[in-house]
């Protein structure tokens, strides 16, 4: 195998360095998180930490550096509270990764992307109009993570909303029949297909 | 578009809602985290939480509860300091799947499984033999959630060690080339193939 120690890691050019570490811990989740300024502009980013973290309640959190181009999103969520997740699919996936621009915060990456917004329901935030799933996310705590000055912000589903053809019997969401994205690293991007689901596991004898 | 609003989520049989819930955030990854006891017992359990934070320094991290089949991990995490993060990939996917079986502490998943105990370097803790990545973690700082009562585990990576054939020349790890699994929700297994890299975006003028 190949082996890279914590100098190596350590020594590396920064671009060699920033591939590697971010494709080292298996394929993400890709989102783009729709928010709304306190003075009304709109933004929208790309994420791929966005993490399940418990059911009941129904919380998910994700990652973000404050001083990158995700500043925009982190202080439109401190402003207003909400926030909205939108999976990326193969039919937006150049558009959704352009989100990664650093723009500043008086443009909103809908009009400099196809991305179209869309409203839905009492929230002023934006979703973003034919992503498969959509969720109306309520800001509920932030962990600053000390280590290296990233925040863990947590929030709580209100509003879920699900292309009609996605959903199982048994509340499985079928990503695969949207055609919904994963990112491998930085810039990867795949289009899985369900290969199998499996049993619930019980010990043996 | 299906529509749940969080009293829908609230009032959700048990089954039902987990499975909607983990399967809303998107695709996840599928790593197997492979720890030893103080005792010397070894356990190994499949997690789809680990999540990149920071390449400089290399930082994963990961969310368990505490009360669940998880706990024999973070207990030996603490106790040793160390664990290993393996990725699972198609030839042990239901092998990898059957460590969310909850066995007792004084048994190892290695002996219930056809998973099988690597070690490399100095490392007291098992790592998974053959999985494509293998990475060496050291345990950095932990932080309660408190919302739900889980916890986010952070590492620092020690040694990434690679099956030879996955790294392009810019540090790159392809996972498609090595079969790595993607999960959707609590028990769908995908194995994506890569779609395409996107190039660095700059802002349109």
């Amino acid at each position: 195998m190949t082996h890279f120690t914590q100098k190596d890691i350590d020594e590396m050019h920064h671009v060699y360095k920033i591939n590697l570490i971010n494709s080292c811990s298996g394929y993400k989740s890709a989102n783009l998180i729709g928010t709304k300024s306190s003075e009304g502009i709109t933004n929208v980013a790309i994420f791929s930490s966005v993490t399940h973290i418990g059911s009941a309640p129904a919380i998910l959190g994700f990652f973000l550096r404050p001083n990158t181009v995700t500043r925009n999103t982190y202080d439109n969520i401190r402003e207003t509270g909400y926030y909205s997740i939108n999976h990326v699919h193969e039919n937006i996936l150049m558009e959704a990764h352009h989100t990664s621009a650093k723009y500043d915060k008086t443009i909103s990456e809908f009009d400099k992307t196809l991305l179209e917004e869309d409203y839905k329901g009492n929230y002023l935030v934006p979703f973003v109009k034919d992503a498969p799933v959509q969720i109306a996310m309520k800001y509920i705590e932030e962990y600053p993570i000390k280590v290296n000055n990233t925040i863990l912000v947590i929030g709580e589903i209100q509003d879920l909303y699900l292309a009609d053809n996605l959903l199982e019997p048994d509340g499985f969401i079928d990503l695969s029949k949207a055609n919904v994205a994963s990112i491998n690293g930085l810039d990867g991007y795949t289009i899985p297909k369900l290969k199998s689901r499996l049993a619930y596991q019980r010990p043996k004898i």
